[in-house]
């Protein structure tokens, strides 16, 4: 097994300033790809040279109206009481469509609302007119729209549909734009299978779902590429130089996804020196630090002379293309697709790079970066009353929900070490900012319920989203102390009084108006595997040597929960095996007694079912959501709170085991 | 000839109201069509249903890192000092990259940076370690990014490059996703001819060039519809009522654009009466009045079930179909699908409508609307200093380059009857705020280098953006004293002195640093028909009682030029036939000598030059440019001053006939 290092981690602007001049000098640091398209399939395409008008738009004098075409001298001194009358005749009034052409002895047009038809003394059929008209009046002239050799398009312009109209009324049946960039992604790695595969076939441990070309492919297309998803290529030299040598001859840049690492398979490197140079071998960019940059040589003339078929492309006159390593892991592949690929498809195509919208917004928690790197925080932004929050979505590059679930991206450059909480950031939007305005903030107790609750609200109102983070019931009130949430689920039992939650909001909201509305009552207890093999069947079972736990995190209500009844029985945390083992939510609970980590775990019902778990009953409790008495009011969370009562998502959450809906929708107002 | 007038003017949320019930009433006012489809092929697709995990991600407990996976417990006790040595042995330390499966008597990873390969005494193969780890380090749990059975996207969700990640990671190889509306664009009307045929045969006064069902065609594409162009048909009833039916079998919506009208030959509202129910014929929205709404039912069973194909496309369980007249202006076309087709085609999709961004900004002249309509108007943007500007753009609806240089439209609702210059309004965005940012303003006097420079500076700039009006030399002036351009052309000859601008610049921006950079000198002389048939000579033909002229507008450069010979000569403006008839730009003057309006008009060489007229030369000229201090040192122009010294922009100005870029540059610094 050869096993090496990276070879370097070069600062970003550094690896683009190399990357960019092998370009330069290939003439690649430019568009380099025109073709002649019919205007008819050019929106959305980018103009690659200006287009000036070929005729006149009118063409023509035309009329602007229904009427009559006549001669405005003619018209003087019709009035309401002296009425004149034209008639039918060339030369005195001619009826004209809107778009006829204006006769050469017309001027003016009337409207026919403004005429009446009238016969006049030798028979003829004439129109009387009851006000004199204006030279011009209703007519387009020539040239209105636009004049011939005028420009109506710059270059580098992206085509929008009113843009095909005017190049079609200029005179234009085709159109010189750039040519979309092809873009071959070769994902490589012996442990890959397709997800047509999985499906089919079942998946096993270490085997991983090849997913990667699916979002870069689907990146170069939004990007104005045309994509090629190679076929699968195992961890081995020469296939995968064989297939960079194949790709390179009909493509203009290559993406190579991972090997780009330093493990013991990871022959990127090494196949891009083989063809070409390998100019960048890592860059300080988090997550991505495995990128490569090059230029691979397949053989001069080797590489196809303009693309096939018919369209008049200009022909390649450069032999070397670029080469791009993008690294495994799901996060750190689709931001190197922003990072390097996105600009570099730009300026292919006359573009600026793409700049996302910005948002000042308020960081809430500190944010701790590597100095030496320029950093991509994924964050979730919400707006609760009239303030932005931030949140760090603190998860790894292989989690690639955490890239689904971001708001925005928070860039910590290098030498920076962070931000502080409190402090002003910069968040680079994956949404727009309305989309933000209309998103629900739920932060606290994790139940499976919220998943419909966000799934139902997505079906009623389009416009509505459901940002949800678990970070258990009593960082839920600390979220709605701080502001940084509209509600909470929570489901914190005061041992004392045995009434859910209203002592806990009490101190940790004190002086408010609060809400509190329940939204299921649910059932605790184990979660073991089928058959509950080791028999557990109280609280007391937790204490059993043969018996290993998982717990839930620290203010979890579940945790509460747990802990309670531990202390009644006189239990110790340290009698516990496992008990240090936190996680944060139900099914990971769930999941860790699935894979045979744990043999028993505290949670609720539904958890337990989804994954084919058996289940311990211990208690019932309420789930419920706490918020503040103005946004209870508020036009937000109408959608939400309507829902409760919405008898198809009722339905819903009874359809799931362990859950009772009776309570759903009970509220109680507290002045705290 | 069979003439009638529009039927009704219903205001548009009753035009809303009554295709909405009509729509309701055959559940076509919600989505109705979904297809499974490969995840592939699914990116900008719109799901149909939530989406949940089908399998966990990782489905294993999986390495995090390339190293070694080890029992947590047998690494305790390891320090710098005192290094710890574990055999490559099953159950001891195991070699493992990143995204292998943990073997199963692991529990965490040591990296392979933090290990040293070493022999035991034995002759096994070990490493050492000067650490101890923690259990699960560099591990990524099952389901540490999605667990089985969780929400992976909702419904109506738009999918991103990330979420086709997601979604195959979580086991899905298709989605299901709503099917994309299949819309057919008829256009009608006799007078139409393709522009390709245009383009090959010529085209005569009467004819229009179609691209009405380009641009629509387009606006369905960009709202995930599938469109079909329907060649075009004449106007005849017969033939009409033919297409219409034909495309009803195989489309979910029709747009039959213009005979809407109430001309002689609008079909439109009779076809629509014989095939079903015209609901709708007029709404009071400007432009764009006569829209046409209806219902078509072209006999039950004859519409196709089902998409052909063999996506399991849901089978229709409609018969009638939605039909819409669409109007024939290219603008109330464009604004009428804006209106209506979006909405329509986003709720079948399960969107809400597109909102456009919004931006306040300030009006600049006052706005005039009918009270009896909702009105909206095209306008320009500009961002000057601190200060954003609307103009709204005061031409027709057949103007479709109003459209494309608009940077958004204000809506001046029904009962209002418009706005003060002045006053703030809210602005519907066609660009973005960036765009907006990135646009020079220049408000002056026209010159056809001015689209050169809008030209260069796309190519060389693909984010800035030039956007002019021409409103004369001393409208530019005005326009620069009220803060709403950049800059503006000037060519004002001051009689006394003969120097250009100067005296004017004192009197209308007084108090002011202001910078004169010239752009190109020019000649300026009788714009003639070809041969000069009148046989122009000199400044005093003006008083020609056979020559018919065009002028430029009251504050242009070349009306002043053309006063001040006229009053050296003792010519009054009575003496000279079509003094009144004002165009407002020198290609519109070239235009009405072109079209035989006119026998001649005062302009440049380069208008005459354009449409191939000939040209008499009276004067030279200097064209400046004139700006305030601080924008001619600002960031903004900078890229277009530059340009004034780029050879190769210099070389195109100098390319066009009778213009002299000697001049071009020279700069003066004014303090009026």
């Amino acid at each position: 097994m050869k096993r090496h290092i990276y070879l370097e981690d070069i600062p970003l602007d550094e690896a683009w300033a190399v990357f960019s001049a092998a370009l330069q000098a290939e003439q690649l640091w430019q568009p380099f790809l025109t073709e002649l398209i019919p205007v008819s399939e050019a929106n959305g395409r980018i103009t690659a040279e200006a287009v000036f008008a070929k005729i006149s738009a009118p063409h023509y004098h035309a009329s602007a109206m229904d009427g009559y075409a006549v001669r405005a001298q003619d018209t003087h001194g019709a009035t309401e009481t002296s009425p004149k009358q034209l008639a039918l005749a060339e030369g005195s009034a001619q009826a004209v469509n809107t778009g006829h052409a204006l006769p050469s002895w017309a001027n003016s047009v009337i409207m026919i609302e403004h005429t009446q038809p009238v016969t006049l003394a030798d028979g003829r059929s004439a129109i009387e007119i009851r006000a004199a008209v204006p030279p011009w009046h209703h007519v387009r002239p020539m040239g209105e729209d636009m004049v011939a050799t005028e420009l109506v398009l710059p270059a580098n312009h992206k085509l929008r549909p009113v843009d095909l109209g005017a190049l079609a009324g200029s005179g234009h049946a085709e159109v010189m734009v750039y040519g979309r960039p092809r873009v071959a992604i070769i994902p490589t790695g012996t442990e890959l299978v397709s997800v047509e595969t999985a499906v089919t076939d079942g998946i096993y441990p270490g085997q991983i779902i090849e997913y990667n070309s699916l979002v870069l492919a689907a990146q170069v297309e939004n990007w104005g590429g045309i994509p090629t998803r190679w076929p699968m290529v195992q961890d081995n030299f020469v296939a995968i130089k064989t297939a960079v040598s194949e790709a390179a001859q009909h493509h203009d840049l290559i993406l190579i996804n991972a090997g780009s690492s330093a493990g013991s398979e990871d022959y990127t490197a090494h196949v891009v020196q083989e063809l070409g140079r390998l100019l960048v071998h890592g860059v300080a960019v988090r997550p991505g630090h495995p990128v490569i940059l090059g230029m691979i040589e397949p053989g001069k003339g080797a590489r196809e002379q303009g693309r096939t078929g018919d369209s008049p492309l200009q022909p390649f006159t450069h032999s070397p293309l670029p080469i791009i390593g993008v690294p495994g892991y799901p996060v750190s592949a689709a931001l190197t697709g922003e990072i390097f690929v996105e600009p570099l498809l730009a300026r292919w195509q006359g573009q600026p790079p793409h700049q996302p919208d910005t948002l000042q917004a308020m960081l809430t928690r500190k944010l701790v970066s590597p100095t030496g790197d320029d950093d991509y925080v994924r964050v979730s932004v919400g707006k609760v009353g009239e303030k932005v929050m931030v949140t760090p979505i603190s998860r790894g590059a292989g989690v690639i929900t955490s890239l689904v679930r971001a708001d925005g991206i928070v860039r910590i450059p290098r030498f920076s070490e962070g931000a502080d909480a409190g402090s002003d950031v910069k968040v680079h939007l994956y949404r727009t900012p309305r989309e933000i305005e209309k998103t629900i903030v739920v932060i606290g107790s994790h139940d499976l319920t919220l998943d419909l609750l966000a799934q139902h609200l997505a079906e009623k109102e389009g416009a509505w989203r459901l940002m949800s983070a678990n970070v258990g019931s009593l960082g839920g009130l600390v979220a709605l102390r701080r502001g940084e949430s509209h509600l909470g689920g929570s489901h914190l039992l005061d041992p004392e009084t045995g009434i859910y939650n209203e002592s806990y909001v009490r101190r940790y909201l004190p002086g408010q108006e609060i809400v509190l509305v329940t939204l299921v009552g649910r059932e605790q207890g184990w979660i073991v595997p089928p058959g509950n093999p080791k028999g557990l069947a109280g609280w007391a079972d937790a204490a059993n040597l043969d018996v290993q736990i998982v717990n839930r995190q620290r203010g979890a209500g579940t945790r509460v929960l747990l802990d309670y009844e531990l202390g009644q029985l006189g239990i110790a945390p340290e009698q516990v095996r496992g008990y240090e083992r936190e996680e944060y939510t139900h099914l990971a609970v769930a999941a860790a007694v699935a894979s045979g980590v744990a043999d028993a775990g505290l949670g609720i019902r539904g958890a337990a079912r989804a994954l084919d778990l058996d289940f311990v009953p211990l208690a019932h409790e309420q789930y419920q959501l706490v918020m503040p008495k103005t946004h209870y009011e508020g036009e937000l969370l109408r959608p939400l709170l309507d829902l409760l009562h919405d008898d198809k998502f009722r339905t819903a959450v009874a359809n799931l085991p362990g859950y009772d809906v009776t309570p759903m929708g009970q509220t109680s107002f507290l002045t705290t």
